[in-house]
């Protein structure tokens, strides 16, 4: 069979690594595919950093090694798409704005199969992409665009085809798992564990995504996609970050026998969807809990075959990079047949305050008698049952209170703390927390 | 496309879970391949109770519903053989045997691919049914026969495709897992906790293969040939069972904070392949010390992506059926294009008693003085670095001595109690147990 050939554009963090990886395991890589598998050409605004950083020779980049303006990168961009020999398109360029997605669209209509680690852009403009591969024939490969290592991708879309999934949970951010790590297991408060992650290489300088949840979330409504069918807008998904999460609230989440996780959440009841992104208390009984730093972890509830478990590498260079290399030799491997198939299945998507959960309620109040008596009894009239009530953490003029629920929707505790506020308006001393528990 | 079609050899409990499945989810996986799959028909001898069990009409039966000869069923395989409308056979009757393999090296020369769950029969009788399948052009699908419900087989064979595996370790066997399980949380000895997995239908009538390692060496023979294309005999693989494993061990193992479990291990090292099955002193740092039950889980660690962990169901008759129909949907997606290729490095097989584990021996002496230092002079005489040695449970007139060693081989730890024994002929009151720590 003839030759498979690659070109990949961005050669950064991600890029470098699958241009290295390539050239590393050109042999073994070809053979797992029986063709030959060739890394052509780069197009790198700076190459002679990138090849520095990944040992690669300058030759393959266009320019041969110096830097390229704006212009002469659409110049080589441009050959690439016009070259009759370039099988798959790398795109390790990020950002999900106009110009990254028509390139996408273009490698597509360029007939050449698309792979990408570019879970905003799927997530936000996937439609046009997917459909512009289908039309042309060629397959797009995002194995890299949700939890960076972990082969959730294919074994969704290859390994439960003999299956139904019922549910799917996981932590999905790194940063955001290793800032609750560093709270939770050495005492830092959210400010200093941000701190520290930058620090470390494992946050952005601008970590909003990661922290209020949004990073998430693209990778949600990429798997609620491929699990159910379900093809929702950014917006449309509940997404809570875990910017207000206090060294007080891990030490609760402790006394309960919990960790808070930041949790991607979708399970599928009477043929309706449920989802949502947020910061939830996970019992210690759940893998979940134990998931500790920038690792990620997926757990699949199947209808046939239970429960799995998928953990491993949320980021990083080489760790993102051998997924995209993965999804190279599948292309080249399965070519025309290796097309995404949606689950077919046509089910609501309902945001998920409508869906039960048990709830933990946090709030402080004065420290009178007859409080706990007010608060439960506004909670009776919203018909939740109470699992417990503790009021403690006493200062000089004011306690913690909280109530752990059995599962109700988040609309009903919306009431309750509406009636207690109204019913009580000196009561509430801070705005109530309210966190979903994962059993 | 052409409809895809299916006949199942043998409706018990796994063959009959692939039948329910199949009719269950008949629009879902036609969907998911792109193509029409048809479960068409089933040789079974009794097909009476298998249809009563898994509910299917009578006449997905050959016979109609009523029970075969051997002689009826001999001739209807044959008729499965000849028919140009079945392009896949699951092969579900079981066995490693001569009759089972002609048997699927027939499915193979029909032009018809095979999905199997018999461990036993690829372990030991692989080689000629996956030439022939070569030959023939056609696929042969075995997920279900490594862990059941955990995707371990397309996981290497189509994600791990951009790296290079370094380490695999698990655990394979749920019955012997479940045994250990109760012993440690339950206080359970042995005996006690084998007749319990009977009980549950956790272990066969004859537990032979669950508990002397065999079966959890089967799929370590499967995966070797997979990760490393590493073609071994069973009979050349060290292979241990759980049958000694006391109370006293596992109470030991807590001790030193692990928990005793039945570990497939195999590791890449200057190009060679060292591998064994055989109880280990797991940490409980390492995830596998906390799965617990008839769960199996591997951990595999690769050069690019790092560390990865899968689990879920090892066993069961809906969880094993999940992945053999997976492998259905992918013989019909990807037909002729879906040939297991081995890892083509050429790597030596190295039996692991040549490679360097920490070592825990533990055995009875006399309570008299002088011993330890007897011990760990002869420790010493074979070069093996003492990492903690204990001397307790003191009884009437006996102790248990246990030194944890570091790194050595199995060959230092024999030449150490062969040096034990000569010097010292009534030192030794019981046999030393010798059990690799995991970290």
């Amino acid at each position: 069979m003839k030759d498979f050939n690659v070109a990949i554009l961005g050669c950064g963090t991600v890029g470098g690594g699958v241009a290295r990886i390539m050239s590393e395991l050109q042999e073994e890589i070809s053979n797992r595919a029986s063709r030959k598998i060739n890394l052509r050409k780069i197009v790198e605004l700076t190459p002679d950093s990138a090849a520095k950083r990944f040992s690669l020779p300058t030759d393959l980049f266009y320019g041969h090694g110096k830097n390229l303006t704006g212009e002469e990168a659409e110049h080589y961009i441009k050959e690439v798409l016009e070259a009759e020999d370039i099988d798959l398109v790398v795109e390790t360029i990020g950002g999900s704005n106009d110009y990254i997605e028509n390139l996408a669209v273009k490698v597509c209509e360029a007939k050449k199969h698309l792979v990408t680690a570019n879970k905003a852009l799927l997530a936000e403009r996937g439609k046009a992409i997917f459909d512009t591969a289908k039309t042309n024939d060629v397959t797009v490969g995002f194995e890299a665009a949700v939890c960076g290592a972990i082969p959730i991708i294919k074994t969704i879309k290859e390994s439960f085809t003999g299956d139904s999934i019922i549910s799917l949970s996981g932590i999905m951010n790194g940063t955001s798992n290793y800032i609750l790590s560093m709270m939770q297991n050495e005492g830092m408060e959210f400010e200093e564990a941000l701190k520290l992650a930058q620090e470390n290489g494992y946050a952005e300088t601008d970590p909003t995504l990661d922290i209020n949840g949004y990073d998430a979330g693209h990778k949600l409504v990429i798997l609620l996609k491929l699990a159910f069918g379900v093809d929702i807008a950014m917006d449309e998904l509940s997404i809570g970050g875990i910017e207000n999460i206090s060294r007080e609230d891990i030490e609760f989440a402790e006394e309960i026998n919990c960790k808070i996780k930041l949790i991607c959440y979708a399970k599928k009841i009477d043929g309706k969807i449920y989802a949502t992104v947020c910061p939830m208390m996970v019992k210690n009984s759940n893998f979940l809990s134990g998931v500790k730093g920038v690792t990620n972890a997926v757990r699949v509830v199947n209808k046939y075959s239970g429960k799995h478990i998928l953990l491993g590498a949320g980021a990083g260079s080489f760790e993102t990079a051998s997924s995209i290399v993965a999804d190279i030799v599948f292309a080249a491997k399965y070519s025309e047949r290796g097309q995404v198939s949606y689950d077919k299945q046509s089910l609501d998507f309902i945001d998920a305050s409508h869906f039960e959960f048990p709830y933990i309620m946090t709030f402080e109040t004065a420290d009178v008698p007859g409080i706990t008596g007010l608060v439960t009894t506004s909670v009776g009239h919203q018909n939740i049952n109470i699992d417990t009530v503790s009021h403690n953490r006493h200062k000089k003029d004011r306690a913690t209170f909280s109530i752990a629920t059995m599962p109700c929707t988040m609309l009903q505790i919306e009431k309750t703390i509406a009636e207690i506020t109204n019913n009580n308006p000196d009561l509430l001393l801070s705005t109530p927390k309210v966190i979903p528990i994962l059993y």
